[in-house]
């Protein structure tokens, strides 16, 4: 039996013990964080599933695992078949598998602090129709089992410099203050970590790779604030950074704030507070105003400042990327290296800038067929050699307190075939629709999406995930609330209209199973577009990331002139933004890299 | 004072008596049609409004008029801005409006026969943030002040035969009832006509140019029906047809028999059945499944015999359509001709067919600045000369019993300006990317909309309507569920997955205020494409519609090769299909329209 089939039947003999039927495991945090620490990596611990999204639901006779379609091969290798079934997000839901799976008058068990109040109520009605119930618990019983759960980070907090940040956080929280007495509201619940750190310009290291703090914060309409944190968390810097109108208080506080705010109107949000936020605000007499915290859109319109930054840390992290391309082309083709190998020496490129914080995200390096698993996570188990003849996918990120970076690139070990050419070609056209898109402001990223897909599409082809994602500013590197995808991709945020200042990712691609994967992703920054006759605001895209699109793998006969010339200009730019960066040798190679195509 | 500012102190004076502060009139039937018969033309009695969608709020001191893109502009002409307001939406909503100018504890009417429970149960919540509340009325205020109001039709039912409906109905109603079963319930509410007149296989001439009966029907689990329709339109033929399954009862004893359904689980669709509809069944004790006639998508989704009818149907039309526009071209130049005069002309051609039953809607005959508001109703006062200079926009379909059709064309009267063509040639540029999209199976008309955008965004320009509705089996010109719209459009379509037989609309325009229109509108059948690597079933369209797009206004310099290509295919094919019906002289006419671009 695996070590995950013990832990399986022990939650199984625990959930019996406290006469619950069945259990929830999502992979999320208190604050419905997408990347969580090593103490809430609960569903990790349960499978043995590395992915980046998914939940589990274990009933007494089955149990069943839910991802998405990027993690459909994935699940299979990490996770046991004999033990859990598969069910794929959004096609199946769990209150839909659990109205069909669950016994007549089930009691399932979930823990409040890691579900949102909709999901309660959606899986509670689905339960309801055979007689069943949602039962919250007290303490999540998998904390109990675990007995080398890591605790939680006692890191201290850091200051987020004004001139980076681009404003101070007394005067975000005056705008805060503004929006809440617009919305008649007396005080706001800030429950995201991103939320937190950029209303207060912190930052943190509790979370992997994603640099905020675990904390709370109230901040009231007179634009006072309380911030919940760990005490040995706050040093003299922060008190001084805070100042008199912000309140430091110990988290363990923060459910008994809330259930002192009888009478007053608060305004919390359903997507990224937690049930049990809701109920302990409804306990204490609270009126709820369900509304989508203010900041998550003020984050994502950069300001100039937050511009500027990324363009230095993408020109920083587009040089790192320009060595790292050149010193692969000219290793991998010994055969000696492995996945590993490579993450680690991208590391060192990226460390030897001499200012990265951290990794914005776990390296995907996936050789051959790994790289069809379009979120595969390399372990020493499954590290495998880069052998000639396969395609090679990095997707990968800096830290830099500038700002933070998401970029992909694909590169062949030896001669490619013609149909890997066709299919990175037909990506690149896709990618390069995307990034000359021009369309009036009020559009959404799901009316961009299908531009990436119809190269792919005319062969019968397409890619399992969304087009693109916001990005922080030194902050998560998948921020919401826009995103490039279909419209009915969950979270609500393809319907997001796009506004100047957003970032986003631009990477489409194509996986064969069992063979390759293919992904070509930049940043880019929205921008207003000014027409003679324009009728509308114009927004466009303006690519923000600087390397080298592998030539060897571009058939130039697919592309249009407009495209070849997009190509073109985008090397030439690549060459002197990186190039000024780079010694001689590797602008060289670069200058090779960029030259116009054919 | 205008008529209709008299229509609106009556209607002001009637409220007061009824203690009443507002009153609120769509344009719709008991049915919730889009076309409705004369008797049922409430809103245009009151505000002197001509298009096919809108609303009015009547509060005591003011009054608002709400429309969509499509009528910004006629609005303004057809209606007295001394007296209305007019709000656009979906950007304003009659719920927010009157949220906002409603007065305190205001009492506002509403004819549940003639509004959704989503719009009662949403306009109540929002009059409730002020104390107010939406009060049902008995009776229409309207009808008793419209004196002169028609009485619905009493036109006899005719049968659709098999042949054409390509399955019978005691078939169709076979399939209801599995689906009745399947679902757990004891019976189905068929409200909108034309679902009515789908499942029963007959047809009506109540509502204007849409061939459909009033009447409702209630099909049961075991396969029968009741038919309730005015006694009269009922004729031996209709009873054969019918068969002893179908009960035939007086359309007055509807609201009864709903009420009589006590304990029965009863299916009904909140999109397509009135508030009326669901009080009565609650007050009688039924239990509600409140989901989407099953009807809809099988009425969508079209039958080899109903598209092997809509071929034949489109060949007769485009036709007829070549004849009008070589009569167009050869007269417009003598300056003699009217909007109506070309009106009448075109339905001579169509009625020369020897079939023609009626057009599809009114004719949108629109010649220079009228063809900037895409729904143009020409009437005897607006009715304009033709005159040198102008683009001349055609917008038309025929009823004929094998098929509705709908296509639109612009011809230049003179010599078109060099920007005239650029944007002709913008918008034949997204009708072709719509025409050749490919697309997975589970693709929604949402991500196929912006195809038709791009090159008109490209210039700062865009249009405002959607680019594609359903169209019916010698049945309604507007046929849900799906659209290729913005996600955001409302009711929905443009999130129904397309599907292999189903019937769209693909009709890109733009349009300058105070000079022109241009729409490219054909019709295309949902298929099935097979590709050797295809790894999902993957659809793409064919144009069904056959009628030469005017090369005077097409700039070849701006049309890619494929684009070229596309062209001159479809060129091709509608000199071989259209060749056929016409004479020698046509046919030669057409042979030059049809020549290749260049």
């Amino acid at each position: 039996m695996s070590p995950t089939s013990d832990r399986l039947a022990a939650l199984r003999t625990r959930l019996a013990q406290q006469g619950l039927d069945g259990f929830v495991v999502p992979l999320t945090d208190e604050h419905m964080s997408e990347y969580v620490g090593g103490y809430a990596q609960r569903l990790a611990w349960l499978t043995g599933f590395q992915g980046s999204a998914g939940s589990a639901v274990v009933l007494a006779g089955e149990a069943a695992m839910f991802t998405d379609g990027r993690y459909t091969l994935q699940v299979r290798e990490q996770v046991d078949a004999s033990d859990w079934r598969f069910c794929r997000v959004p096609q199946e839901s769990i209150a839909g598998w659990l109205a069909g799976h669950a016994p007549q008058d089930a009691r399932i068990g979930y823990d409040p602090w890691v579900h949102t109040r909709g999901w309660v109520a959606e899986t509670s009605a689905a339960l309801a129709a055979r007689g069943g119930t949602l039962v919250p618990v007290a303490a999540n019983p998998i904390d109990a089992l675990w007995i080398d759960r890591p605790q939680p980070s006692d890191a201290p907090l850091a200051v987020q410099p004004d001139d980076l940040a681009g404003r101070s956080a007394a005067d975000k929280r005056a705008e805060i203050a503004d929006w809440l007495r617009a919305h008649g509201a007396d005080a706001l619940v800030l429950s995201a970590l991103d939320s937190v750190a950029w209303a207060f310009n912190l930052r943190g290291t509790d979370v992997t790779h994603t640099p905020v703090a675990l904390a709370y914060a109230l901040v009231a309409a007179d634009g006072t604030a309380e911030l919940f944190v760990a005490p040995d968390k706050v040093g003299e810097d922060i008190h001084r950074q805070l100042g008199n109108a912000v309140t430091v208080r110990d988290k363990t506080a923060f459910a008994d704030a809330l259930g002192a705010l009888a009478g007053k109107r608060v305004a919390v949000d359903p997507e990224r507070a937690v049930a049990a936020i809701f109920d302990a605000l409804d306990a204490g007499g609270a009126t709820l105003l369900p509304v989508r915290d203010p900041v998550v859109l003020a984050k994502a319109i950069k300001n100039p400042a937050e511009i500027a930054g990324h363009a230095a840390a993408q020109a920083r992290d587009g040089a790192a990327l320009v060595r790292f391309l050149k010193w692969f082309e000219e290793t991998a083709p010994g055969g000696s290296l492995t996945e590993l190998d490579v993450v680690a020496r991208l590391h060192d490129f990226r460390a030897e800038t001499g200012v990265l914080k951290d990794e914005s995200f776990e390296t995907i390096s996936a050789t051959g067929a790994h790289g069809a698993s379009p979120h595969y996570k390399v372990t020493p188990e499954s590290n495998a050699p880069i052998r000639t003849g396969q395609l090679f996918l990095i997707d990968s990120g800096g830290q830099y307190a500038d700002g933070t970076t998401d970029i992909t690139r694909v590169m062949p070990v030896g001669e490619p075939t013609a149909e890997m050419r066709d299919r990175f070609t037909r990506v690149l056209k896709g990618h390069i629709a995307v990034a000359t898109a021009i369309f009036p402001d009020g559009t959404t990223g799901a009316q961009i999406d299908a531009f990436a897909r119809r190269p792919l599409w005319e062969v019968g082809l397409d890619f399992a995930h969304g087009t693109g994602h916001g990005i922080g500013a030194y902050l998560s590197v998948h921020e919401g609330p826009q995103r490039l995808a279909q419209p009915t991709y969950p979270g609500g945020g393809p319907l997001e209209p796009l506004r100047a200042g957003m970032l986003l990712s631009n990477e489409p691609g194509y996986y064969k199973a069992g063979e390759y994967g293919i992904r070509i992703e930049n940043l880019m920054l929205v921008v207003e577009r000014a027409f003679p006759h324009a009728e509308a605001t114009m927004l466009a895209f303006e690519t923000t990331s600087f390397v080298p699109i592998e030539r060897r793998l571009i058939d130039p006969a697919l592309l249009t002139e407009p495209e070849r010339a997009w190509l073109d200009a985008y090397h030439a730019e690549t060459l002197r933004r990186a190039g000024q960066l780079l010694d001689a040798d590797t602008r060289a190679w670069l200058a090779e890299k960029c030259a116009p195509i054919d």
